[in-house]
Formats: structure tokens, sequence, C-alpha cells
């Protein structure tokens, strides 16, 4: 059970409502976001809500029965968007496109790159400074100095940046350059991290673990919207699976049924979704037609000599295709 | 390796090829199908492949890199295609549908059905008269009973029909009845009714398995090609993952692959690949996107007393908007 | 709901129990087997088995929840055991040792790794003659010739043998030849060769799937019982996952699972549950220890010319310390 | 390439070493862990290694064709124990058993454990104050509160402690009562936990990922050893898949391949690996057949009332049969 609760609410009342929950049998979490404020209520009592929903200070209340709650699309009507400054806004009815380099190399990569978006009018760039990997000795990222010039590149352009957080103690220096916090598959159930995401003031991109299902993705989702933050985006970029011909198996189903259980923007990423370049424009097109909110790809100026990912990002010219094509689906749809 | 030879070859030339490619340390398989005759020729030389070729009787040779080699997209120019007779077309510009029950339950159910297709002129029907299914005490299919009245209303109405079979010896009794032998899931690696179907003159829809990987399913097409058939359409239905909210996970990935890595025409099945009806429609568009020849899926008069998979089952209000928006679609691409 | 029926019943007793069972809402299936009759009711209405268990006719009567049913482990105290003849058996107090070549290759590849056998009082040997391969041009094993040089060697030992079939057609052939006979893990799911070796009167080994769950691997079996034959053993052999460092993963959980679930024998096919040599071994002790009833194996007199599996297929001395190994682990645990 | 340098090396000579690594084409990274220093050598180049063996400095050097190099079986001579102060090793002859609650709850349940365990010699305790939990609404343990009555428990029974660390930011409060940090399943890539963790002093249980591949665990060991820490236990827990009948499938088979692989003491934990009560003995006993180093389960005084994992955990009765048959076998192997 959801509770809203009316804005500026006097404490006493909010402590009225709390101990009559606790009186109907209910265990329940206070949250306050951005955008409001709700009681969430656990319990197993069966109720008739409108005993609540009479109560004072009381501005709606929503039974809902899933186990995730404020995330589930059963309680909202319609779907969340949600804005990055400047016009930019992911959910709605246009395709939130959003493309980079997997990690930031240089001033020169980002220039070009950012170049190529503008004259594409793609809003969002992506590209990672603190570059999780799985060997130690591979090259992890520029870091800050890199997220500096990334920024300025950005910025005189008028694009919107999203970058990957690894752990809370990053979010307070990456804070002033980025527009959308990303949590990167590992990190999906870095759930310190989430907290720490959703007391902050920032929009989080969340991307579906590696093997994560879908509940846990919106679980995962619970945590920041819990702890705050109500601007949470959802990514499906590929499970793991027994097949070998590809990198991870874009799991198309997965957007419909995020579409179905949440209120959520859901974006999709073919570029990890498949691995492997050729595929990436098809696995795209695939999940716009599914219903996706968005799409994030890879492009650089060199894949070949990308310092990481290079096999599953597009140059400028299928990028520009790309573009063209998700744009043409999408209007015909 | 694969060596096309020339029609109606004298036998002493054809023994000279074979010995020349005995000399070069290739073991030659050879083929004969409805379309051509070929030499498949494993081994592990260098050799210069215009010794071949300008050997008297044959008619062109390929290099093929990949394991499976007459399904391979390596030798062959462009798609083929897989013709169902009385111009009703597998593979080319136009997108092919097929639809029907699960099971072919009555004869009613059968003519609503026909009536359904026939009214939006999608011209092949599936139905299971066969049923595989886990439980030795669930509902296992009609049989050639069905069969017969399957067949008259499908026959009545220009439509032609694609049904499983499940063992070899089933072949010669569905023969008169068939237009599309259809490979299920379970049966994607069962050699010896790929072998027998090799030998037969009507086309096979061959599913994937149900953990199956792509090369597997280019192997089982390999046996039906290889052993002389020709027509074979090649079905993506979703594989086995650790997820658990939906049935399968459909494998968009494998279209693009699959489109990449072989000449046969490609198809989908939404109903299977996410088995719950209200998300057939999207996965079906999205297999459509990524390049799928066809689709097919499951259509009931009432979804809810059908007596096999009637979660995953449209009704004839979703069938037709289904049918729409897939033609839609594909006009757009 | 099983229903054991008394031996000789008269057919009005027969169907009088018949009509009473379908008076109280449940579907029958009439069973006979080689060791006794049962009724096989289901059904969703709550009865007092009392009410069936008085009928004349009735032997015992018995609820089972799960929904397979004759190979439960809720009906049938203790645990079965499948005799081969000549006083063979898999199940019971004694660890069943198999062990042989992948392929039948040779009549002096067979004498020789029958002495071994001998040598080390191992009584059942397996090798194959039909072999399902995932490429055509592959080699697909001996057929009948390579069976009788096998059945001969094992003959004048008095070692008896387990053999692959691949469709029912296969059955009349291999019987005179065959002990045991197994169904591969590509063919746990076809029914029709299930359903004709129910009808048989030798004991069948059952492989679970390539991705089989365990619960099929249990409908699987009860298609053999409920078609008429008891004598099946099942044979965990690992399972397809995401992992790549071996070549299946065996799901040593599943010995423990079905030794809890079915009164029917287990044993563990180490050889394909990991795929690599070196780590056989290890893995038949994790097998015995979890409780399989015995342990099927790969050994070759030269395993790295072996025309089949070689990498997972063990030389004599590995073979020796190993059957040593496993006795010892037996007798201490 | 690993280079062992000798200890107390003049700067100089140490830069000489570096130097002509660069000029052979390598790219070298040095590792100052409490056991000694080196030099991790990553490059293509073919050289004679004895080039480097013979420079001043130099205590030895290995070539290593794995792509994870310190944790490598291939350049150290037997396996690594991993000591926990106070005589309690893990690794070696003997096994390591641990055991305790999922979280701690309460000083009472911790006292009645740590009482359990001492009675049967069990030495080192498992239990959770900072808890991963998928929900935000679950319990998430106690935090340092529940750190210090443990701790307490422990020490004056002479138990050694192993506990979760989920952030980096935990591990300085964490230090003063752990004995053992272990890095949970959902942070086996977390690479700035591994990171920190490595330039600490006390050892590090590292779980594999939720459905991560033994490479990966092999790498993120990689990481904390090459960040300084040697003292590394690794330990495989089970992996997700597509089977449903229980909660992960235990993969016996990693046992095998990490002894094979690495020098480091490899547990295993039957709770998680498979999170049925009743099976968890029988997997126990199927690891340490297998070559597992020690065993971590789960125990409580009521099961059923654990505030979390209670369907896996064993009663004091169970846990004292499973110790009893663990070293049972442990001495006969």
């Amino acid at each position: 059970m959801i509770i809203q609760i009316k804005p500026q609410l006097p404490e006493t009342q909010r402590s009225r409502i709390v101990g009559r929950v606790k009186l109907l049998g209910y265990h329940s979490t206070p949250v306050r976001t951005q955008h409001g404020e709700y009681l969430i209520c656990i319990g197993k009592a069966e109720i008739d809500i409108r005993q609540i929903g009479s109560l004072p200070g009381v501005a709606d209340v929503h039974r809902v029965s899933d186990q995730f709650k404020l995330v589930s699309g059963k309680w909202k009507l319609g779907y969340s968007a949600v804005s990055l400054g400047e016009g930019v806004t992911i959910g709605g009815d246009e395709i939130a496109l959003m493309a980079g380099p997997c990690s930031i190399e240089s001033e020169e990569q980002v220039e070009r790159i950012a170049d190529h978006l503008q004259k594409h009018q793609i809003k969002i760039m992506r590209g990672g400074v603190f570059k999780p990997r799985s060997s130690p000795y591979a090259f992890r990222g520029l870091g800050l100095d890199g997220m500096k010039f990334f920024y300025e590149a950005c910025r005189k352009r008028g694009i919107r940046i999203v970058t990957e957080v690894m752990q809370a103690s990053q979010i307070e220096e990456l804070y002033p350059y980025v527009d959308l916090f990303q949590v990167g598959a590992r990190n999906t159930q870095n759930f310190n991290l989430l907290d720490a995401l959703g007391k902050c003031a920032k929009p989080v991109l969340l991307k579906r673990g590696i093997s994560g299902t879908i509940e846990e993705l919106l679980y995962s989702a619970e945590y920041v919207f819990s702890a705050g933050n109500e601007a949470i985006v959802l990514c499906e970029r590929g499970i793991r699976t027994f097949e070998t011909a590809y990198r991870n198996t874009f799991d198309v189903n997965a957007i419909q049924v995020l579409k179905d259980k949440t209120h959520l923007p859901v974006i999709a990423d073919p570029s990890h979704g498949v691995g492997i370049r050729d595929y990436v424009a098809g696995i795209a097109l695939a999940a716009v037609a599914a219903g996706a909110d968005g799409v994030i790809y890879e492009v650089h100026p060199s894949p070949e000599e990308a310092l990481s990912d290079g096999q599953q990002t597009l140059n400028f010219q299928e990028s520009a295709a790309l573009i063209n094509k998700i744009r043409h689906l999408k209007s015909v749809l």
C-alpha cells in the first residue's frame, strides 16, 4: 500500500497516519522525494483502504499487489518522464537518443563525437571516466580529468551528460559535471550506491544486472526511489545466457514487461545487448518496435582504435544511419 | 568447401572430381537435392580452389569457413525463398504470416479460425495434431482424424498448412495433408527425423531448440539440406534462461545473427518466444524490425478455453490488430 | 492419486473402480507394467481416499501431490532397484559402475576395454553404435555391425550392455543385444521414443535433457512408466549454463533433489557432466558423496585417438584409479 | 610474466628492471603485498625469460599464460594457506569449517550459536551485520551495534569472525572486529571495494558472483592481490541457471577448476549453493569430495524464526551431524 501525503503536513497529523497504519498491522516506511511524500506500508492484513483515504492529511492511497511499490505501474496513472534539464527529457512521445564512446579517451575524441551528436541533434552524450573492468591491468578510465573536458565539450553544445558512477564516494566529485548518473550492470545490486543516489538531486540511469531478473531491477529502482529520488530511467542491456554467438542476449521481452509493470521510462542499450557492431542497428530498431523510450549506444571516430568495447561500437557513418532509421521507425509506429 | 556439380554429369566425370578432391586431402560427401548436386568437402589442406573450379563437370566451387556448409550464407548470393505451392512463399520482400491454434481441437474451431485467416489474407495456417507434452497425462492431439478436417478447411480456402511432425514414421501419413513440416523445439536435434525430412519432397520449418545454440540450429538445417531437401525455414522461438517473468526469452539477436550467417529464411514465433498474450504483439513487431522474414503465432476463438497454450494465444480481435501492425511496419521499414 | 489394482482382477470389478473414480471427478489412466497394474487419477476434487481404498479389487491407494505420479517417491516405500539380469543391479547398497567408450570403433577397441572392465569387476559396459552428432558430417557410429561384436565381447565376459537408442524403430533391431536402453540428452523429450520404450521389456536409462529441468526428467520417466515399463534409471549428465570453463555444469544438486523426489535409481555421468578428463574423477566422487547410485563414464585405450569425446575420456590407468576411489568412498560413507 | 623482486631492493636496481622489461615490449605493474614484491608484466613479445632472471635484484621470474597472473597456479609451487590468526588457517590438510547465522539478530542468538560452534570445535563464525537485500523494505542487518556483541561472543571463545563488507567505507569501522572480510556474490565485481580490501591487512573471502564466470572470480581475486593483499579465499556458492527446483545451482565443477587454476584456497557454501535445508549436507559432502578446502554454512537455533535465509539454515542437530560427516569424509579421502 502506498499512501500519498499532502504537502507541508504538520508533524502531528503525519504521526496520526503512521499510528493508524501500525494499528491496522502494517509496517510503514516514510519516503520524501523531490516530488512528494509517501508512506510505504508493508503488511498482510486485509483492510478497506478507504479507512486510510479518509484520514486528514492523506492525499491518496493505493493498493499495490507487487512486492515493489513506488516503481510499480499499479498506482500511477500514465508514465513518468525524467528531465535532465534544458528541455531534455527521457520518456514521453519522443524517442530519447544517447550516444558516445565507451571510454572518454582524449579531448580530441570527445570533441569529434560531440560534433557528430550535435550535427544529428542528439542531446545526451554517454562516456565513461571510471570504468569497471574485469582485469585490474586493463584501462580503467581517465577519472576526473577526463570528466572535465567531457563536460566542457558538452556544455558549449547544449548536450547533457550521462556517465557511470561506481561507488557512493564518487557522487560528490562527479556531481557538478553529470546530468544523469549511470549505475552499471555490475552495480545494479550495489545497495549502498543506490541508497546514496536516492539522496542525490540528479536523475539515475539504472542498468539491469548482468544476470539480474526483471524483478531485481525493479527492486533496485525501488531502493533509489524510496531513498528520495523519483527520477529513474531503467535500461535493458542484455543478459548472460548459454549462447556464445554474441556477447549478451538482448532481452526484448524485458522491454514489454517493464513497460507493463512500471511507470518509469525504459531504454535499450543495443551495443552491450548484442556486442557485435553489425547487429547493433537491428537490435536498436527491435527495441524501439517493442516500445523502448530511448536508445543508448556506443559511437567512436575509429572504433577499431577504441580503448574499450571497439567491437560493438559504431563509426559516425553507421551512427548517422541508425539515428535516421530509429527516428523514421518511431515516427511511423 | 562446396563444389556445385553440373546437371546430368556422367558418372565417370563425377568420380574424377571425387578422386581429385580426395587426393588433395579432403573427405567429400555427395548431396543431391531438388535443386542441384553438390560435393561437401571437409578437410584442412590449404588449396587453390581454382584447381577444382577448372575440372570438367564443376559448375562452381566455394570456400566456406563455417563448420556448416550448405546452409551457410558464404557461398550463395542473396537469400533463398521457400515455396509452399499455390504462390505462397516464405522469404523475399513480403512478410510471411502464419497463424492458428496450438492444437487442432474440433471442426468448428478450425473453421472459425480459417475464416479469420481468410478474412485477413493470411495464407498459412498452423495447428498441431501430434502434440509433444511434458506430461503423459496431458492432451496429446487429435492425430490423423484432426488432420483430415484441418486439411479440408484449409484446402477450400486456398490456405497452406504447417503442422508438427514428431517422428520419421509420421511423415508418410501426414504427407498428403501438409505443406510445411514443422520440427518442434524438442526435436531440433532428433537427427533421424531430420534425415527423414531431408529425403522428403516438402519444405521443413525448423524451430530452434529449447536451449539450442544458433550453431546447433544451423547444423540441424545442414542435416536436412545434406540429406536432399533445400526447402528449409528457420524459426526463433525463445530460449530458456534464468528469467521467470515470462515463459521463454525471445532471442531477437538470433534473428540478426541468422540473417547474417545463412541464406535460409528466418521467422519468429512470438507466442512461444514470450508466452504471455499481452506481450506477443510487441515481440512480433520487434522481430520484424530486426529483420524476420515472417511471423508464426497462436490464435483461437476463445483462448481461455484452448486445450493448450491458452495463456499465450491471441483472440481474433488481437490477431486482427497484430496483422495490421505487422503489415504497416513491414511497409515502412 | 495412484490406485494399485489387485492382480488378475475381473474386468467388471475394474470397471466399477474406474466408474467410481469418474463419479468423484477424476480422470483415470490405466497402466499395466511388468510389476503390476495401476490407475492414475488426475483431478482437483478433495476426496477421502478411504472411499477408494475400501473398494473390492483395490490393493492400495495413494495421494500424490506431485504432478508426476508413478515415479514420485511419495507413494512407494524405499527405493526401486533395476535389474539388468545375471545378478547385475542398479540401485541398492552397492554402487553401480558403468564404463566404456563414447563410440564403438573396432573389435580390438571393444575387446581391450572389456578386458579392462573385467579385470576391475565392472559389470556394465557402455558404448554407442548410433551416435547423435551435431554435424551431419561427423562420425555417426558403426550401427548394427558394431553392435554385434560389442555384444560378443560382453557376452563372453558376463558384462551387461548399455547403448543409446535414437528412435523407436531402432528398438527392435537393438533388442537382442542390449540390456539397458539409453535415451540420450537430446531425446529426453522425444515422447514417441519414450512411449515405445515403455512398451519394451528391457530397462531404460534416461538422461536429463541438455537444459532439461528436473521436473521434465521426471515427467519423461513418467512417460516410460505409464506406458508399461517400471525399470527406469535416471542420469544427471550436466546442464547448459553460461559458464565456458568446461563443457557442461554437472548439477550435483539434482542428485539430491532426485533422490528426494523419486524412488527410481539415480546415476551420474561425470564425463559429460564436466567434459574435461582431469576433472572427471573429482566430479564422480562428488556425485557419490551426494548420494548417486551409480557412475557412468567414458574410457578408451588411447583417448587422444578416440573418434568422439576424447577430451573427456579416461585412459585405463585413470579409470583404474577412479574405480578404486569410488569403491573406497562408497565403503566409508 | 611475473617477476619476483628481492627484498629491500635499492630503487635504482628496481628501475633498471622496469626499464629492461619496457625495452622488451612489456607493460609492467608493480605490486607490493604483505609477503613480497612483484612486477606484473603484460605484453605479447616472445622473450627468453632467462634474460630477466639474470638481472640483479630479480629473485625469480615466471611465464604465466593465464590472463590473471598473481592468483594463477602456474607460478607458485603448492597451494597457499590463509591464516586468520590464533592458529586458525584456511587451506592445507585440515578442512576449514565456518558456520553461523545469515544475519546477526541478537546477543542471545549469537551466544547460543557460538556455544554450539565451540562445542564442536568450529573455529570460525559467520554472521552478517550489513545485509544486502533485494528489497529496500527487508531487514538490512544490525550494523555496528550487532558487530560489537558478535565480536565479544567470539573473542571470549577464541573463535575467529567472517562477516560481509558491502562498500569500501565500511572497512575501517569493521576492521577492529573482523578476521576475514567477506565480499558477497553481488559485489564480486565491485572493483572499488576489491581495491580497498587489497590495501587492507586482513584476509578476504571472495564469493563467486551470482552469475559470475570462474574467470571473472579469478580476475576479481587478482584485483585484491595486485592491490597488495595475498590473503584471499575463494568461495563457490552456486550460480543462477534455468532450474527452479532449488535456489541456485551449486557448481561442483568450479571446485575442481579452481583447485587446478589457482593456488588460493577454495571453499564451498552449500547453504546458498542449493538453498534448501534438506539438501545442504549432501552438497557439503560433494564439495569436500571434489576437493574443497573448507565449508561455510548457515546455522541458527530456530531456523524457522530466522530473519533471513531460514529455509536454507540448519538447526543445531543437523549442524552437528554435518560436522561429523564432513570430518569423517575428509579423514578417509
